[in-house]
């Protein structure tokens, strides 16, 4: 009988080359493994992909000259040069069709509640109401499709915009947790395609989440070091899996990534709250971000993609280990039956090779 | 200030009608909220849906005659009555482009690691290879794309082969885990036409169902009692969700179901392993699943779906807590940037009124 070791390699000289085989990869924050299966690329497809068909653009209520058919703006941010597209550049409105029901002043977010008893017996059947705020931040006042077609100027306002609503939901509301996320395409859940981006704000901390910042805390405890500082730390020594860096942040494709050519984007040096984003930071961050994008772009032209922004909850009693990160990735993928069955996920590009493909890409 | 109260209530009178505001409600199972938020139903879509386009089934590996196409057959089922397509009528073969590397004689599944370190520090760059089977079950012979195009000799052999291969797997081989699954149209994941299901079976149980066999055993304990022998017995009572019973077997949409019209099948009496039943319950399975395959292809033509059979890992200590289920769902939806980024769902469509739905759908 054999007992299979796990191999306990930090770092492997020609990391591109080994991943030709199936293995697995563990992502110590989510404790989850990934199967990394670069065979399954070569598996023959019956579906011919077809060019997507959307409506017509005079239909669009994002535009500019529509803003009576969406809701009354709640920031709106504009260029300092003069625009025939005034008076917005970026502006925020309250989603028409909300997955929350709406914050109310006064109210507290909910503690978490991890068994739950009615009389004793569990309750199989527990629900509760939910509130918190649903924005969408439309990020142009033409008809863009892509965050990569605005100017440098344009591109930071969008960002100043994530910042303020982040940190009005959570530092000035203290809802439980907000999320800032955008979704490009119908594959990676968007049903419209003017540019635009979303923030949802609940009373509760999702418990998964919950779980992620349980995992932070506990590295910090055990290594006396933020998770994040150490990946980045090692990524960039290691640089088989760095897309780009700027001064203060680095871009790798993580080492465990569930989705092929995954990004994760984080600040070098420890920062808990994307919310607390000076505007140095900001251009930084806004001019990278484009970048990557433009790569994604370029490496699976007219592909899905989303992002999405952690940044600390707000009931940490501490910031020192949570770490504010970025997650940008294509939906080249389907979540099939079996990532449903077991949430292990199927990852057919190693983050080494996918890292590379990004970087080839002239942006 | 206002704390907002968690409503502890088993079951409401009026479930559908209450179900028009956005709530969260909590799978205890997967210890987890999901949003449920029907006015998201509304939504403008820019995309328009387009007919699936597919290769010429002459291509098809999985046809009559082309046997040399595909590995060896590992098992082979056939009708009582002849047939112009004999020898065969389920064929099992291993996956040509597998995601795992082959099972070994000899081999014996790995621990369950937890926590994992290299010199007494955190590991961040963990990796194992990872052995096991990837089998594909050919439904027919024939190009057939559903399984409700089968009659019911042929759907029975199917479920056979079903609970032989898991039987193989964890009984005999002893995988640490199997599970079977079934991806159709591109959306589920599936990339050819010829109805087809597959079993992935592994030498490590994946963290997440690690998670939920430790919720069925913490109910167990806490309640004396199975989950799913409750749910059973609880929805049967309620009935607001249950789209269709037999003697022996339950289906219903599932109170916290984190995608629209998904269904949750179980035996009413308890069973850990699928990879037990006898060939009554076979038969009877088989012809409920036929049936609300019908109903999901009635009420959502031509979209994607899954199904997955959830057996009792091969290393549980006990089986009185493990009860096997099977859950089926159609793929309305799409998983976005919320979702990836806190794990929480968004179903705009109440379980109470999916079912209703799907029991409203003639078969």
């Amino acid at each position: 009988m054999t007992h299979i070791p796990s191999v306990a390699t930090k770092r492997l000289p020609g990391d591109r080359e080994r991943a030709t085989t199936n293995e697995m990869r563990y992502d110590w924050l989510a404790d989850r493994w990934v199967i990394i299966a670069p065979q399954r690329t070569a598996r023959p497809d019956d579906f011919i992909n077809q060019p997507l068909q959307t409506q017509d653009p005079a239909t669009c209520p994002f535009c500019f000259g529509k803003e009576l058919e969406t809701p009354t703006a709640v920031a709106t941010y504009n260029s300092r040069k003069a625009s025939p597209y005034a008076p917005w550049r970026v502006r925020v409105v309250p989603n028409k069709f909300p997955a929350v029901n709406p914050w109310l002043d006064g109210l507290v977010s909910a503690e978490l509640e991890h068994e739950l008893h009615a009389d004793d017996r569990i309750n199989l059947f527990q629900r509760r109401e939910l509130f918190g705020a649903h924005e969408v931040i439309i990020e142009s006042p033409k008809h863009i499709q892509s965050i990569t077609d605005l100017d440098s100027e344009s591109i930071d306002l969008v960002f100043q915009a994530y910042r303020d609503r982040l940190c009005f939901w959570l530092q000035e509301q203290k809802c439980a947790y907000a999320v800032l996320f955008k979704n490009v395409g119908p594959d990676a859940g968007a049903s419209l395609t003017h540019s635009h981006s979303q923030l949802i704000a609940t009373d509760l901390l999702p418990t998964d989440v919950k779980r992620t910042v349980d995992r932070m805390r506990l590295f910090h405890k055990k290594e006396s070091a933020c998770l994040f500082c150490r990946m980045a730390q090692d990524e960039i020594e290691n640089q088989a899996r760095v897309v780009e860096e700027t001064p203060d942040f680095v871009a790798f494709c993580p080492f465990a990534s569930r989705m092929p050519s995954m990004i994760t984007l984080v600040p070098k040096s420890h920062h808990a709250r994307f919310d607390n984003l000076d505007s140095f930071a900001t251009k930084q961050l806004s001019w990278l971000t484009h970048r990557l994008i433009r790569r994604i772009e370029k490496c699976y032209p007219d592909t899905a993609y989303n992002f999405i922004i952690h940044t600390a909850p707000s009931c940490l009693e501490a910031t020192e280990y949570f770490h504010w990160r970025m997650e940008l990735f294509p939906r080249l993928t389907k979540v099939a039956g079996f990532e449903w069955g077991s949430d292990c996920y199927i990852n057919p590009l190693a983050p080494e090779e996918a890292a590379h493909r990004l970087r080839a890409a002239g942006v």
